[in-house]
């Protein structure tokens, strides 16, 4: 085997750090103006570069959506996953859903532009994109599946829960973060720290607490 | 006092059934669209008039998309209040909360529309409406917030949950199941009370839920 050519992977390096300014800056002039009425002059333009150059990395304004997006849900899944080999495999199953969700919320409320672009213009897109994406935003979705599976299969979460409604809801309340999330006051750990002391013990203090089933039923 | 005028009585109810028609194809295409490519032609044909008769009720798109908007929280909050009404007032304040997120899913749910369109549409309107808007919708996150407080006063959330991320985090919940909901599988009402079981209890079957402070401290 030959040794890397330095200077193609310079190159490729560079490229690659050109396309994540491109799709920051895109994710930002999405989120403001959403799919229809943003341009790609100005996307080039707020990533400090010439039109022609963007076309250099992304064919066309429904391509270079579609890469925003897809980068979303790929960076997220990235730092969900990150979160979770850390805790490095002896944890219960509850911990790894809360590791998870500790990852993906870091990564979403950082770089919220691109959950709150995909959000607005994902019904924009034309169909096939939206049913690409939507597919990947699925596989995601059954990352999480499989955590929920494994904490009800070490008797972690009731009978009485669905199981999808119950990952839905959650991830609705993570998803909704970037639209109302006030840095000052709590960081994107303590904000999951919430959500993890609701799934462990509920709201209640201990003495109120009740056996479910007498406190749930109607 | 005169009797009301039995003339003009019916042709305001008419002129208000006629708006709600009007606000309804309203939401159904700004959710499709956003509010940028909207059409108010398009709008018209969808709520079966012509585009002059709509100018009747609302000057603008502007005009229209800001009344979808304040419509929708206005619905939802009104299907909060209504549900928590009818609880008769002998409640706990949990039980108080859940009536009120069980009313006001079920008019997202079932006009999922006019939220999903606010999502869409709420950063590419002008920054007057904007702010008037976002202006109605803390309004009834303070109805919610008076509601937790009173939870806690009663002893009910314990003082190591923040009110305001607690609140939040399940109203995200609750916001982002139009996305995702699936009729077919579960009611709003059943949808609800996954979250009731999980704000008293807990996911966790009993023998299994510690003293909070040892299962959450890191």
């Amino acid at each position: 085997m030959e040794a890397p050519n330095p200077v193609s992977e310079n190159s490729d390096s560079k490229s690659s750090r050109t396309r994540q300014r491109i799709l920051k800056a895109a994710a930002g002039i999405f989120r403001q103006q959403g799919y229809t009425s943003a341009s790609l002059r100005e996307i080039a333009e707020s990533a400090g570069m010439q039109a022609g150059s963007l076309y250099y990395h992304f064919d066309s304004k429904e391509d270079l959506a579609e890469a925003v997006m897809d980068e979303g849900v790929a960076a997220a899944r990235r730092s969900a996953e990150q979160a979770l080999a850390a805790l490095g495999g002896g944890e219960d199953a509850l911990s790894a859903i809360e590791a998870a969700f500790r990852g993906h919320l870091a990564y979403l409320l950082e770089e919220s532009d691109f959950a709150v672009a995909t959000l607005r213009m994902l019904h924009q897109t034309p169909e096939a994109i939206r049913k690409r994406h939507t597919r990947k935003q699925r596989q995601f979705g059954q990352f999480y599946a499989g955590l929920f599976k494994q904490a009800r299969r070490d008797g972690l979460i009731r009978d009485d829960f669905d199981l999808s409604a119950l990952r839905m809801l959650l991830l609705g309340a993570l998803n909704w973060s970037p639209e109302w999330f006030d840095e000052g006051r709590l960081t994107a750990e303590q904000l999951v720290h919430q959500l993890s002391m609701m799934m462990r013990n509920g709201l209640m203090p201990p003495r109120l607490r009740v056996v479910p089933g007498a406190a749930t039923a109607r």
